[in-house]
């Protein structure tokens, strides 16, 4: 089964729950979020999902590369992903620093830090992954913003060391976007396949706005079948960030997750 | 004086009052819209911008390709920019069709349209400039999401007939966009410059949240820079969807856009 509950989902559910809950449903795979992992601990997190028969398949999220302990933080988040077993760190860049214009700048600060932290992350066995962001979250979010100039910012390491995101969500108005799941796949870099629907309007701060799968406009099964002709056969997380998802019983959400996953994903 | 006021910066401003307060501020271009145009008469405003030395940089806009009645509609701008003495007749290419997640579809459907208007803005002495929306807009206002689709769009068509917008508001975020902007120019497309501020948070609906200038992260001189070095004389339009401006009398937004321009753009 490649389908991955990433934690954001069924953001309120508690760890114990999800992992219950997770294999209840006969889910195998899911993607943890540093903060709640943090909660309830490291090492009971990875005992946790053991006893529940569960591979975690992200740690979300390293990145922020602008902020000055961007360094000390990453190399604890690959820790992090190592002890849980999660082969993928995922990394959203960061923005531009307070007042800044310079976005070129910025791009290159992720480009300094990534050659510092890759050969940590290959001791540790965990692939760093870029994941680009919708243009919209430029400024404060994340300077990486295309699947071509994640590509290009991972080019100058091992492939083992730094891989791309492909999420639906972030990337699916992009016109070059096919043959850049192909260059992925061809470069072997395709590290990690997110799915998200595009909905509208989009909410005030535009972050809580992701579409349940079925519910907007991307051709979500054409990302799917694009990822898997590269020859990836890794896992596909869901992750939605949605006021009322999150106002349902963790259960129910991922019981519709998981049943428009099968009618629009697989 | 390459400033010029396009009409959204002051939105609540009748005709003549913005006739009048451009030219008391020794402003000589304006961007028109076609909703007040035609509530004040097309004929009527032609003679008001006239009669107090105003030229008229661009009408605002066509498009909206996925209409039915797009043909029709276009051509009725394109008649009344050629009314106006309009050279310009700004092109938002419309969204998705409700319900589809056809977007390869919908950006063909652009290409097709044109083919019917460029002839007939040629006629006209118009030239239709297809603007680049951000891509947080592509599924319900702008399939058109990048400069390089845009330019892509206009190849087939004589550059007198078919040119391209750069928007430093859509456009920013974008690593390609300074190669595209001397594209643009290589290639004899660049109709149009306006420019606005990008800032954050984004407000519900993300239409009214665009930044004056200089209160944002754009890079403004840069591009106005780089629109230059095309060889680009024409106007510099500024165009800000912004609340807090519009709720400011329109003399007195006048002149802070003109102060801000100075200091932001020139």
């Amino acid at each position: 089964m490649r389908f991955s509950l990433n934690q954001w989902t069924t953001r309120h559910w508690p760890l114990p729950d999800l992992a219950e809950g997770c294999a209840a449903a006969g889910v195998t795979g899911v993607g943890l979020w540093r903060e709640p992992v943090a909660d309830y601990g490291v090492a009971r997190t990875t005992e946790l999902m053991r006893d529940h028969g569960l591979t975690v398949t992200s740690l979300c999220r390293g990145g922020f590369f602008q902020d000055p302990a961007a360094l000390d933080d990453n190399r604890r988040a690959i820790e992090e992903a190592a002890e849980l077993g999660a082969p993928v760190l995922c990394l959203v860049s960061g923005g531009l620093p307070d007042g800044s214009r310079d976005l070129d700048g910025a791009r290159s600060r992720v480009a300094d830090v990534l050659a510092e932290l890759a050969p940590y992350a290959g001791e540790h066995g965990v692939r760093l992954a870029l994941e680009p962001l919708h243009p919209m979250y430029a400024s404060d979010r994340c300077v990486v913003s295309t699947l071509g100039q994640a590509l290009d910012l991972a080019a100058p390491f091992p492939s083992s060391q730094v891989g791309v995101m492909i999420d639906t969500y972030h990337l699916w108005w992009d016109p070059d976007v096919w043959d850049g799941i192909a260059r992925a796949g061809a470069v072997g870099r395709l590290a990690l396949f997110q799915v998200a629907d595009w909905v509208t309007p989009l909410p005030e701060g535009v972050l809580t706005g992701r579409g349940m799968l079925g519910d907007g406009c991307i051709e979500l099964r054409r990302f799917r079948e694009a990822v898997d002709a590269t020859g990836y056969t890794g896992p596909i997380e869901v992750e939605i960030f949605n006021e009322e998802l999150w106002a349902m019983p963790g259960q129910e959400a991922l019981a519709l997750t998981l049943s428009r996953y099968k009618e629009h994903i697989t």
